[in-house]
């Protein structure tokens, strides 16, 4: 098995400051690619202690990828420790600098100084990485017959994770991918509505005793993901074998499942909208714009999104959807009448088919014995045409009484939840 | 200077299904402690990789704080790799057993195993830790004269993050505390408007030969927070010279800071907004909610934000903001125009005293050369109780062409911006 370290580099990281996503991020595609991870290690901008670990890493595994210090500042000094150890020097990349500069001149910002410039020294020989999110360019350098890692290849991504991301799936991937002679294939399928725990016991006679393809679980706030992946000869070979395992699994979880191609809830509503030739608007008071932003955060959402009202104060939800004040006053601002009273104005003061209203207890203040944080009524409300009338459904749903932000976020997967339950229907 | 490296076992770490945030939150404990943190290892739960970080730590920092690995399975070593390492054997605490025993009934568990006895054998010498959220104890176990690492400290936490962040604020912080002689002192400065390599410029005369305290830069996106740090015989001293380095810090760059006190951009406004009992509404066409979304992420938001406007298409423009279809149709719905039109629409169409909007090209569709993607307009209207007329002042603003999230959020951080400048000046 080709064994990888991941080795990040940052002071913050060290202080505690910002939590290491990025190695969690980088082990799960070394994992599906079938690449064994045996450390992380995290370090300052310490030379020497960098170089240690650098020089640890690189004896113990295969591939070595580091993120963080490819920045234009004194302490990034990744660039230069990678070429020391691996017995290279650094050479000019005109791509990089062009790149770079034309970044700033895109941002009209008239600061770029000869620190900028340093970003463009890359280690000869190595695979150019170049970086669609920022400034920094990444590499791979492979250990060459005279160096002390012979054989070895030490990756560098930059520390911020959009630019790690990016760089990862565009480049890195494909890049480990060629290091292998076998090939990948790999789904992701998104559950809504059962928790990790129960979805493995279910799962549980496919994952155990697997070897290819994986089938592993993972978690996310309100979700799970089941991620199948094949490594063999072909990529038709390997796509064959997890078809079939996309099939098990369905047979034995597929009414959770809400997506076989990894796409996001809010992917898929906005998806059918439109497939639907359907238009959308939101009233929103506990979320307080999280729905709209979902929606309107993937490109093209304008053909299916109207409108939305951030209706938090009372008289907003009075004045916009023209939910009278006395059903405010007699049942409270969170309540099923008003929910659905949100939902029927969002529908007749916008040019939308079918309308989604929410009213909750967002938190950590706010909440009352009779209705605690956490506590939500979501609404949808459409026009019917057979009838000429405005159909209207509702739920409630009590919140794990989290942070804010989780009750939030929790609030508004259900509200896509429930539009798709919605939108199938009709 | 006291040194600490944390060390984290767990397999599901290296897998990536799990992010680790133990390794931050005890950093960001020893940092106040004024212990610096070298390193930060993870391994699974391989014997010898596990001992070979061990020692490595242990002869590198004067203390190791391990998380994970305590639990009652045969891949749960730490404990026994830690006696074993520093020379000790274990030995069985009956309190220990006594409160697993009651945890487990209080839980109503009947599967007490044997294997859970393991949990109840402590290294010898060790000062234990009880686990109230869990039943794995931990402890802290220095090394005596005759091992060899002779006055080095090992501490052991469960895994879990809630029964680790439990031990860690109950037992280890107080145990910590008696080792260390030194006081720290630190505030995190915010600023906008500057790039990272700009500021670092900047402030390179104060940041040079640098000892105590400590000045560093970080990037966020479009931000950057400038840390300073003392670690002086008592907090006053500390705290005295971090206030002496900020004032210096301010005299440079203090046009670029917003914030002494760690705040975000947006916490700012909404303090500012409160302190001066100013209502906020909001416009958004290519933020699509963001604004709101982040101005109601805080709690207590309420008292200041009245209502948004997600005006995604151009009728909704009209219907809710009153900007004339002729002003769209000549000027474009991303213009100057639009934008100040929406801003005075939404001052008129709610109770606030202030209102931002913005109307900009998110991308990745939808630019032209003329208005390309990443272009956007920011309005600010606010009622002039003098003149008792609207006054509106709007920017133009081009964001870099990066991802559409990247540019909605610099359009959301620059609408806060130029609220925070309205705010100030009134």
């Amino acid at each position: 098995m080709i064994t990888a370290t991941i080795l990040s580099i940052g002071t913050e990281l060290l202080f505690g400051q910002t939590v290491n996503t990025n190695a969690a991020e980088v082990s799960l595609e070394l994992q599906a690619l079938g690449i064994g991870v045996l450390y992380h290690h995290t370090v300052g901008d310490n030379p020497g202690r960098m170089r240690e670990v650098l020089e640890l890493s690189l004896k113990e595994s295969d591939i070595v990828i580091t993120t963080g210090g490819l920045g234009p500042t004194q302490d990034d000094i990744t660039k230069e420790l990678i070429a020391e150890v691996m017995g290279v020097g650094t050479e000019f990349n005109e791509e990089a600098l062009t790149r770079m500069t034309e970044m700033f001149q895109r941002l009209g910002r008239k600061n770029f100084t000869e620190n900028n410039k340093k970003q463009a020294y890359l280690p000869v020989g190595s695979t150019v990485f170049q970086n669609d999110e920022g400034t920094a360019p990444g590499f791979a350098l492979r250990g060459s017959t005279g160096s002390d890692f012979r054989g070895k290849v030490a990756i560098a991504l930059p520390g911020p994770p959009r630019e790690m991301r990016a760089m990862l799936k565009k480049d890195v991937i494909p890049y480990l991918a060629g290091l292998s002679d076998a090939a990948l294939y790999q789904k992701n399928l998104r559950f809504y509505g059962v928790g990790e725990s129960a979805l493995e016991t279910l799962l549980l006679p496919l994952i155990d005793g697997q070897t290819d393809p994986t089938i592993a679980t993972y978690a996310k706030d309100g979700e799970c993901i089941v991620r199948i992946a094949s490594m063999r000869g072909t990529e038709a070979e390997a796509e064959a074998a997890v078809l079939e395992a996309v099939l098990k699994v369905k047979a034995i979880a597929g009414k959770y499942l809400y997506s076989s191609e990894g796409e996001e809830l809010s992917e898929v509503v906005v998806r059918k909208l439109r497939e639907k030739g359907l238009v959308l608007a939101a009233a929103e008071s506990c979320t307080g714009g999280l729905f709209a932003k979902n929606v309107t955060d993937i490109s093209g959402a304008s053909a299916v999104f109207d409108r939305g009202f951030v209706t938090y104060s009372n008289e907003a939800k009075t004045e916009l959807l023209g939910v009278p004040e006395a059903v405010i006053e007699e049942f409270g601002a969170v309540s099923r009448e008003t929910a659905e009273l949100m939902s029927e104005g969002a529908l007749q003061n916008s040019a939308a088919d079918i309308a989604i209203a929410v009213t909750g207890i967002a938190g950590p203040e706010g909440g009352t014995e009779e209705k605690p944080v956490g506590l939500c009524y979501i609404s949808v409300s459409r026009n019917d045409e057979a009838s000429k009338t405005i159909l209207t459904e509702s739920i409630k749903k009590t919140i794990i009484q989290r942070s804010r932000s989780y009750i939030r976020s929790i609030a508004v997967l259900e509200m896509f939840n429930q539009l798709l339950i919605a939108i199938s229907e009709k």
